[in-house]
């Protein structure tokens, strides 16, 4: 299969390649993609990496930010940056993304723990995981030419333990290798409309 | 208490009212509200809002709209309508009325059932359904001053069945009233970070 991951270099990114790599032709694209260049906060660029590409059998998303704040210091202005990049950012893929996708191929979005354990801070994040979620199991039961629709929803990775572990007291972090299998069973498997946690 | 109910003319809006409106002080809001006008997708009408108002005890937000269309027909620019009034819009109520909120006090917002019951046409909706419920549930844990959050599901309506009951085939349509208990259990009760599905 022809994929394209965008957020390529980013810790599940670069797990989710190293599950994939040994059976598949992989595209790394993030904003300073290897192989191709796109900020999923602007249509124009996620329509010119398309165009780049061409067909593919699968997209996945292991890119999207939002701000961090508690809930008193939340403006609109920073909510924003999570509805224009985690939110908005993954759904226009899978929207602009649909004419490049080749029957039976697969979109894979990530969402996150945050939405169903929810941490001081992470309102912002919490709703975009949600948005996504929800746009996921909706689209499903649309998607025309046998094409699916998953997310994956990780914990706290343990790669990332000693910068963000505080924010998450209790948390079992999972490792990067263990979320890269969700990405592989949904691009590798016939399951649609769901978010695989990875809990 | 004094409650405003932005949405106040639509038919949750009006159950809403009919519901609390013998114990409480309603301030009625809307596009044309009765008492106050207010365009949810514009964060200067929502400033003005509360600056007329002033102190409140409670926010009941029972509007927000999303476009329905075909996924395949969905884009960037028509999924911004969701995003900027349903999602965006009522989480602009709570953030920016925080400061105007009595101790004690809550918010109640307005998710929908196709999140969890996806249909056709429905994406849009059920992304800002679901970026709504996780906002919630996530915002709770550190509302400030006793301040509680929840959001009600509203299963597809008896009173809109006419004019939607075709997108909803094999839903049991639930009357107003039954919707607006949900409301009240909210607004009276002291639950938080809760999404009342009334399916």
């Amino acid at each position: 299969m022809k994929i394209v991951v965008v957020g390529a270099s980013g810790t599940i990114g670069q797990a989710v390649i190293q599950e994939l790599e040994k059976k598949h032709e992989i595209i790394r694209a993030g904003r300073n993609g290897q192989d191709v260049s796109v900020d999923i906060t602007s249509v124009v660029s996620i329509k010119n990496m398309y165009e780049q590409i061409g067909k593919i059998d699968a997209v996945v998303s292991t890119t999207g930010g939002a701000h961090f704040a508690p809930i008193t210091e939340l403006t609109p202005e920073l909510n924003e940056i999570g509805i224009e990049s985690k939110l908005k950012g993954q759904i226009n893929l899978v929207l602009l993304g649909m004419e490049y996708m080749n029957d039976g191929g697969s979109f894979t979005l990530t969402t996150g723990i945050m939405m169903d354990d929810p941490i001081p801070l992470g309102a912002s994040a919490a709703m975009a995981n949600g948005g996504v979620k929800a746009f996921v199991k909706s689209a499903a039961i649309e998607m025309p030419r046998g094409i699916r629709i998953n997310s994956v929803s990780p914990n706290v990775l343990q790669e990332s333990w000693d910068k963000y572990g505080e924010f998450f007291p209790g948390f079992e972090a999972v490792p990067a290798s263990r979320v890269a299998l969700a990405y592989r069973k949904s691009v590798e498997g016939a399951q649609t409309g769901q978010n695989y946690e990875v809990y």
